[in-house]
C-alpha cells in the first residue's frame, strides 16, 4: 500500500492543465480540485439528505476521493487532447491497475465506475459537484482578474440538466450571479 | 453555502508553511494535504476493518476532510508561531462559525473535535492519517533533493506509541526503510 | 547573533498572505515589503526636516527595519485570522524573545514598541509608510491586471486621517488618482 | 497561420511533465527543451558536415523545430502515461491537424515523420539531439541539487547504440564524466 | 562543445525582464522566446518563397536559433537598463567569444550581425519575427487578464514599417484587430 | 517622489540573477536581499559602538538602503554579464538619475558612492554587511538542498581581509562551520 500513497503524490505536483493553456500561471493541482469536490460532495449529500432525498454519503465521499485518482498515472488529459487520446479507456486501464497495489481494488474501482458512467445516484453527485467545484474555481481565478475562462462556463448547462439541480437551484444560480455582477463592476 | 464553498478556496491558495521555513519552493497547499489525509483515511479504515477493528468509515473521512478546514480563516500556524499563538483556541473557534455558514454545523463540529481532542477511534485514526501523510510529503520532498526536513521526523515517536501502530507496522517502518536507503545511496 | 541573522531569513520566504488569499500568485514576501517600508521611512523623514518637523532619522529607520521583525516566529497573520488569534500579544512576545538572541535587545523592543503602540512620532511615522507601502503595492498588483483588492484601500482613511497626511498630502492623493485613471481606462 | 502561432505558445505554459513528477518544482517547458534540441541540432549537423557526412542541415532544423509541435494539442504525456495512451498515434494526428492550419502542411508533416520514424538521417539525428538535450538538463539539475533523476539515464544506452556515437562519444562521455564527478563529490 | 550546450541552459533559467518589470509572475524565459521565433522564422520564410521571394531558409533558422545567444552571459538587459548599458557592444563581445567555445564560430558570428545589423534579408526577416513574436506573446497575457503592456505595442510601427508588412499585413492587422476585440469586449 | 516608490517596486519583482544561473527556482528578490543588509548593517554598527568604534548609524543605514537602489533601472547584473557590461559606470549614472526624482539627490548619491567607492567607514561596513548576507543566503539554499554554489564562498576572502574582520571573526567563522557541518553529514 505504501508505493499507492507514494504514487498519489504526483496529483499534488500535476497541475489542473485547463487553468494552464489560458494562462493561469502555477493553477490548483489535480489533489487541490480532489479536495474541495469531496467537501461539496459532502455538505450536497447532507443537504438532499435534509430534503428527503436517500443518499449514501460513505458511498459518495470513497467515489469523490477516487473519481480522479487514474491521473496518478495518466496526467491531467485537458479537453483538446481527449479529441486525440481515448482518455476513458486510458483512466479506466490505469484505475484498475493502480486500484490493484491497495485494498479493496474491486470495490474501489467500481466505485470509480460509478462516477464515470453514473450509474449510481452517488457517482451522479461526484460528478455534479466535480463541475460545481471547477465553476467555483473558474469564478475565483476571473475574481482575481484572469480571462479568458469562459470556455469553462459551458458546463453550466450540465448542472442545469442534472437531476440534482432543483435541489441546488439557488446554489448554481447564485454563483452565475456573483459572476456577473463580477462582469459588470 | 455558496459562500462557504468559496472560503474554502483558501486552502488552495494556502502553502503548509513548515516546508516553507526550510526552503521548498512552493510546496504543497493545505488542500494537497487534506485530500491525501482522506484518502490514507479511506484506505486505513477499510484495512482495519479487514482485521476485524470496528470503524466507522463514513465518520472518518468526514472528519478527515474537515479536520483543517479552520485553517481556511487561521493560515497554516507553523510550530515555531504556536509557542505565540494559542492555535488550538483559534482553530475551534474558526471552525465553529465557519461551520455555521453551511449545514449541519453542530454535526461537522462535533466531528472536528473528535479529532482535535481525540474522543473517538475514528478522530484518532485521522490523527494517525495526518501525520502519516506528513512524513510521506516528507519523504517525498527528501526524494527529490530537499534537505534540512529531519525536524518532521519526530512525527514518528507519535505513530509508533499510537493504538494504530500493530496494524500499520509495516507501512511506517517501510517508509522508515525506503528514508534509510535513500540516505545511504 | 549568527543565529537571528538566519531566523531573519524567514522574511524572505513568507510570502504576504493578504494578497495571497486574493489570488495573487507568489506575492511579495514580508522582507520585501519591510524594504520599501524603510526606504519610504527615509524619504519621508528627510521630506519633514525640510519641511521644519523634528525626526530623528535614525530611530525612524531603526523602527521600520524592525516593525515586522516579529513575524520571523509567528509568520504573516492575515486580516481574518486576527479575530481568532491574539497578533499583538504573540508579535509582542516573538519580537522580544527574538530580539534577546541579538545586539541590544531592550532598545530594539522599545522601538518596535514604539511603532506598535504609536507612542513616538517616528513609530507613527512608519505606521504611516507601512500603509503608505501596502496601497502602493496595491496599485502596483492592480495595473498588473489583478482585481479583488478593494477591501486594501480602507486603509486610505487612516492615512488620510494621520498627522502626516497634511504634509504627504499630495503623495496621498497622487496614488488614489493613479488608481482612479487605472479603472477609467 | 496567425491561429498556428497563437497555439504554439501552448508550449511555453506546459511543463515538461517528467521533471515535475520527481519533484522539480516548475521545470522547463516544452518549448524550453525544443529550443536547445534545434540548437544542438545545427551544431551536430555542422560537426558532422566537418567529418565528411552529408547532412541536409535546413532539413534538420526543420525536423528539430517541429518534432515536439503535436504536444500543442496533446500536452507532455510522461512515459507512464504512455503505457495507457497511444500517444505516437495521438501525437501523429494531432501534428496532421495542427500542421493543416499553417504553410505546406504536407512536407511538414513528412518531416515530423522523418522524426517519429527515424526514415532519414536528419529525422534520426534529431532523436540523437533530443536525448541528448534530456540528458544535458537532467545533468543540470542534478547539479543544481535535484535528485531522483537516475531513471532518465536510461537514455544514454540508445545515445551510445546510435550511428551517430562514434561522432560524438566525446560528447556523450564528458557528460557522463561530469555527472560521475558530481556525485562522487 | 559540451560546455557550451551546458551554458545554452541559462536561457531556460532567465526570464524575459519586460514582462517581470510589469508585473507578469514568472513570465516565459528567454529559449521560450527564441523557440517561437525560430517557428515563425520558418513559416514566414517559407511564405515569402510562395510568393516568390527568394529566402535562404537554413540561413534564416540559424540566425534565428543564434539571435539571442549573447543573453546566456549578458541575460535580458530590458529596454530602460539599455540607456545605461551598452547593450549592442556587450552581446557583440558575448557573442563573439562565446561561439567561440562551438564549431563554426566565424559562421556563427556572422549571421548573429547579420540579425543585428540587419545586412542580409534574412537578419532582417528574424527581426521581424522576433518582434511579431513579441506582440504575440503581449496578447496573449492580456488575454489572460494581464495589463500595463501598452508599451510594448509600440513595435507595431516598426512592423507596419518593414519590407515584409506586405507580405504579412494580414497576419499583422489580423493580431491587431483581435487584440481590438479583447479591449472592447 | 510617487514615480521614485513605484519605481522601486522594481526591486520586489527582479530575482537575483547569480541564485538563478546555478538552478534556484524563483529565488529571493534585490528588495529580500536589501532588506537584510540593512538589518545586518544595524547589528553590526551597534556591535562596533560597544566595542569602542565611531560609527554613524544613521549614515550606515541609509547607504545599506540605497546600495542596489540602481538595479531597479540596471537589473541585476549577474558577474559573468560584468565582464561584458559596464555595470559601475550605468549603475552610477541610474543611481544619479534616479535620486533626482526624489528628496535630496545630492546627499543620497554621495552615500551611494560611499558604498561603491568605500571612502567612509559606513560604506565599507555596508559592503561587509552586502557579502556577508550573501553567504548567509547561499548557506539557507545549500542546507535546503541547492547545490553549485561553491563559487560564491570565494566573497569569504574578501571578509577576511576586511577591516572588520576581527570584530565579527567569531560571526564569519561560525557560519563557515555550520557549512563544514552541513557537508560532513
Amino acid at each position: 500500500m505504501l508505493h499507492l500513497l507514494l504514487e498519489l503524490g504526483n496529483l499534488k505536483r500535476l497541475p489542473r492543465t485547463g487553468w494552464l493553456l489560458r494562462g493561469v500561471p502555477y493553477p490548483e493541482s489535480i489533489a487541490d480540485h480532489s479536495y474541495r469536490v469531496a467537501l461539496i460532495t459532502l455538505f450536497l449529500a447532507d443537504e438532499l439528505k435534509a430534503k428527503g432525498v436517500e443518499v449514501n454519503t460513505e458511498k459518495a465521499l470513497k467515489i469523490a476521493l477516487l473519481h480522479d485518482v487514474g491521473e496518478v498515472r495518466t496526467t491531467d488529459i485537458p479537453k483538446t487532447a481527449q479529441y486525440y487520446l481515448d482518455k476513458g479507456r486510458a483512466e479506466k486501464k490505469a484505475v484498475m491497475e493502480l486500484l490493484l497495489t491497495g485494498p479493496r481494488p474491486r470495490e474501489y474501482f467500481k466505485l470509480w465506475r460509478d462516477y464515470e458512467e453514473g450509474t449510481s445516484l452517488e457517482g451522479r453527485l461526484v460528478k455534479f459537484a466535480d463541475r460545481l467545484e471547477m465553476l467555483i474555481q473558474a469564478y475565483e481565478y476571473e475574481k482575481a482578474g484572469f480571462q479568458d475562462l469562459d470556455e469553462f462556463w459551458g458546463a453550466l448547462e450540465s448542472l442545469r440538466e442534472s437531476e440534482f439541480y432543483s435541489y441546488f437551484r439557488e446554489l448554481v444560480e447564485g454563483l452565475v450571479e456573483m459572476r456577473e455582477k463580477l462582469h459588470r463592476d
